[in-house]
């Protein structure tokens, strides 16, 4: 059977219903087909919390209603071949649908790894899939060890919740010597293995999984510093390579590190072949170096663009690259980063002046449910540009990291910082005096 | 008895307190005294929360520790005349101080109201005064009936945190038809309503208080349509006026609606005289025209200008003006305004269109402990720059509105916070899908 859609996009995630649904609403007078290659997708960043949080994993389902209410049809099926001279994409169901305008939104796949054992019982990388996850997620909570690869955002939040699982015993295997290498420096990194320490997380550093063991069924993970762990399953928090092959088939660009190439509309080579997502490539904000960042809010916002931009170029931008901008919340703690890390500024070449603060988020601090908070910024020395910051504290940190993040995308100085109007109320922010982002701001313009 | 300063400071509340601490900084050479005409002070905003949240009214003193700490003597005397040629400022202790930098921070006294009966005991206007406050916030308790004359910031949250007082019969008296009518617009303002009226607070709108009748004491409040209310206290949270007397007396020049003239650095038009926080004048952040905003991070602000610009111009200041930017908190409820609200945006004459996103704070949404969040962006339609934000929902939009307010302060259009790049998590903020300050950029765009 062959369909007809003026905009086909392929791929049921956030950035896939996000460019559909954007698209509608500036060419509502369009066909819209999605095709998706599982029956029931998830909300990616809340894959963790299908473990203990959520009542039930279901909870955790990806709706489709946004399309539904967009008039924008869904459709089951995996995409196998892109035919760009008769505009037709081939799929598995064999059934072929032609477009006008193409949307790539494939996401990522899970990184694969080598090691002996891989292919066991009990060994679950991180797919999008309701029906795999739940299964998952039963599984794991039967047995009593767990083991989880990589301790990036994925590998400390499912420890967490995995240290609220009655009985479990959980071990967060890190081959970095710090936990959240990437995304923090050592100060805040530090915090989130505290916490995990005191929940009875058993916390491995700077070793890898050279074996798994076992039967049919995993048994054990031998780590190389030789340590054999009991394990009932293991857990694979390692990251994800973009789904960009159906592409590169097709014969458009790919980058060094196989996303696909696109412009900064998201146009890939062929116009109207647009990639938004895990699939495309990122380029650094600072530098415009290819960086490996995935995230949802990320592909969301690049599903805007590509969206609004389809049949015509409607909304200018400016091309700002990708910063790597996060949250996550370890048992009440919460923290939160944005572009670089003193790290990686330093790794990059920058001279740089940190600026430090912390303060309570209530004022006074003797009222009811406070968190204490803690910023760090780091602006180039010369410039007196923000280059990036970390944040950490109570519930308000997870918006106050975008208020770092936007004076990061408007390119903010220290003195603008330094003299920022804020709203402060005794019961959700820290006090005018103390307020730490403008403090830090301040502590570092006084060493520029 | 004379005594010298390099840095004279006349005011011990938050603008003083700043200003001082961050010349100490940039100047550590200098001497510094600071004079306070109370001998214990009070944290501004925590005001209303001496009623109910905190423990002990006295936990919201305000603490001198930045002074100490920093090495600035500070002195209770009440600053009574300036003498320019000289550089000396008499005291009521009879002592005098030569400066050669004098900074005024002497705040705001409540305006006066001529009420018929105002004088009578039990009637109470917002000093900060720890042991008046204390005193006010016994004897309130001690009645049934507290009437509060005026809905903004103070009038509500003293009306939220009686209604948590056992057997407390609370009254608020608006004159305008809306509460927080200078901040929010009507959507938002009504949630607020809405809030206290489900807590039995009792709200009379349109109304004026007309009379104060009883004999020493307050015994009865009538109202301008002829009620009469039953009254043990009056609360008077009707605004404020700048202390600038003695600026006055002394020739600087004062503004129109009585705020000490100041200049981008906050230098008054003696060029050794500095004015922060509510006694110096603000101009409208849009329009240039002189408003009444006294917020504590507003003076803390321009503290931090004074300070660092007190002997040389060092941290440069483009003039931006002041943005009016709040937040407040009622029985778990958040609001945030920053900016024009769509009412004072079209009545200062500015061609708007206005973008509105609701979303929950959680994603999935089914993760326990979610608010519904909501977002109003304000733009001017033909040059697609922000004037102003609310926001409501949970406890991030106390941070959220700071991120609006930044947006604000960077002029930043609806196409540029349309694609800008958000952090999310599952426990923190609403999903990057449906991100609302993003979608609420997105949806005044398409009327653009």
């Amino acid at each position: 059977m062959e369909k007809k859609a003026d905009v086909l996009v392929i791929g049921g995630g956030p950035a896939g219903i996000i460019s559909a649904v954007t698209a509608k609403k500036y060419y509502p007078g369009k066909s819209f087909i999605v095709l998706r290659d599982v029956e029931n997708g998830v909300v990616p960043c809340g894959i963790p919390y299908m473990i203990q949080s959520l009542e039930n994993p279901e909870q955790n389902k990806m709706g489709m209603m946004a399309l539904e209410k967009n008039g924008i049809e869904a459709v089951v099926d995996k995409a196998l071949k892109i035919d760009r001279k008769s505009k037709k994409v081939e799929c598995a169901s064999g059934n072929t649908y032609t477009y006008d305008k193409l949307i790539l939104a494939m996401g990522s796949n899970p990184m694969k790894v080598s090691i002996p054992g891989i292919d066991k019982k009990g060994v679950y990388p991180i797919l999008k899939d309701m029906g795999y996850l739940k299964e998952m997620v039963a599984e794991v909570k039967k047995g009593k060890n767990t083991i989880i690869i990589g301790g990036g955002f994925i590998g400390i939040e499912f420890a967490d919740e995995l240290s609220r699982v009655p009985g479990m015993n959980t071990t967060l295997v890190e081959v970095l010597p710090e936990l959240l290498a990437n995304s923090f420096d050592t100060e805040f990194s530090k915090m989130v293995e505290e916490k995990l320490l005191a929940n009875k997380v058993t916390i491995k550093k700077n070793v890898a999984v050279k074996e798994i063991k076992g039967g049919d069924k995993i048994e054990k993970v031998v780590l190389s510093d030789g340590t054999e762990l009991p394990a009932d399953s293991l857990i694979l928090g390692i990251g994800a390579v973009p789904n960009s092959d159906i592409a590169r088939d097709t014969g458009l660009f790919i980058g060094r590190k196989g996303g696909i190439w696109v412009d900064e509309y998201m146009r890939t080579d062929d116009s109207d072949i647009f990639a938004v997502g895990d699939c495309a490539e990122k380029k650094d904000f600072y530098t415009r170096k290819v960086i490996p960042v995935m995230l949802a809010s990320t592909a969301t916002a690049e599903a805007r663009v590509a969206g609004a931009n389809l049949f015509q170029l409607k909304v200018v931008r400016e091309h700002k690259g990708t910063i790597a901008i996060y949250s996550t919340y370890i048992d009440g703690l919460v923290l939160g980063s944005a572009g670089l890390t003193e790290q990686s500024a330093v790794k990059e070449g920058f001279e740089i002046v940190i600026g430090y603060a912390e303060a309570k988020d209530r004022h006074p601090a003797t009222l009811p449910g406070g968190s204490d908070g803690k910023v760090k910024l780091i602006f180039s020395k010369q410039s007196g540009i923000i280059l990036g910051g970390q944040v950490s504290g109570g519930m308000g940190c997870g918006e106050l990291i975008n208020m770092i993040g936007t004076a990061i995308q408007m390119r903010m100085s220290a003195t603008e910082l330094e003299t920022l109007q804020i709203a402060t109320h005794p019961y959700l922010t820290s006090a005018p005096t103390v307020y730490p982002v403008v403090l830090a701001a301040q502590n570092a313009s006084g060493k520029i």
